[in-house]
């Protein structure tokens, strides 16, 4: 049963139902609470979780620099988060958020509206 | 600059773009055309990629089960695929789809309403 609570509240209730991988490491994929747009997808540990939860910040964990990092902290573009939900094994983050600005570095509205894509024959 | 191509042309280039995994997998999100819900988070290889783009019936890698899941085979709840769209660093897609059904085993029409979730106090 789904289960909402109040963010300060019910945190490691939370962070116990979530299956980390070995790096420690979950998906989160961020949407656009008012465009419904996807905007990123990127990766959080568990300290990034209770930050992003605590700061309401959403601040993801880095890979490629081995670090938390606050998104926005540089470009001004942060997310501020309004729900974070769980899939139901546990292993991925849906993140709602009102995103600052564009969320890709590129300055497109949304990461995947950078890469490459293929349209379905209509 | 985004390339947006028939799904028939240009499979090879649209592959040669991603990044996979050191398992060979990719992180696939997909999104209701028509609600704009996130309905479910999992992983491809370039096999199914190509299916997927080759059959339009969404279809994933099961890391449980070590092969190709064609969604809904077995329920029913299928996907057609609308649109694939890689990120701005290729190490992540975005599948947009027609959904049938709901799209979570556990009937919910998103696996994200079927985990535990935190909301913003307001």
């Amino acid at each position: 049963m789904r289960q909402n609570r109040t963010m300060e509240s019910s945190l490691n209730e939370f962070l116990s139902t979530l299956k980390f991988n070995t790096d420690g490491l979950i998906v989160a994929i961020a949407q656009d609470e008012s465009s419904k747009k996807v905007l990123m997808q990127a990766w959080m540990n568990k300290d990034s979780i209770i930050k992003t939860i605590q700061t309401k910040k959403v601040t993801y964990f880095s890979r490629s620099r081995n670090q938390l990092w606050i998104k926005g902290e540089t470009s001004g573009n942060g997310q501020e988060l309004i729900r974070i939900s769980a899939d139901c094994d546990g292993d991925s983050l849906l993140l709602t958020v009102k995103q600052s600005g564009p969320a890709c570095h590129t300055e497109q509205e949304s990461c995947f509206d950078a890469g490459s894509a293929i349209e379905r024959v209509q």
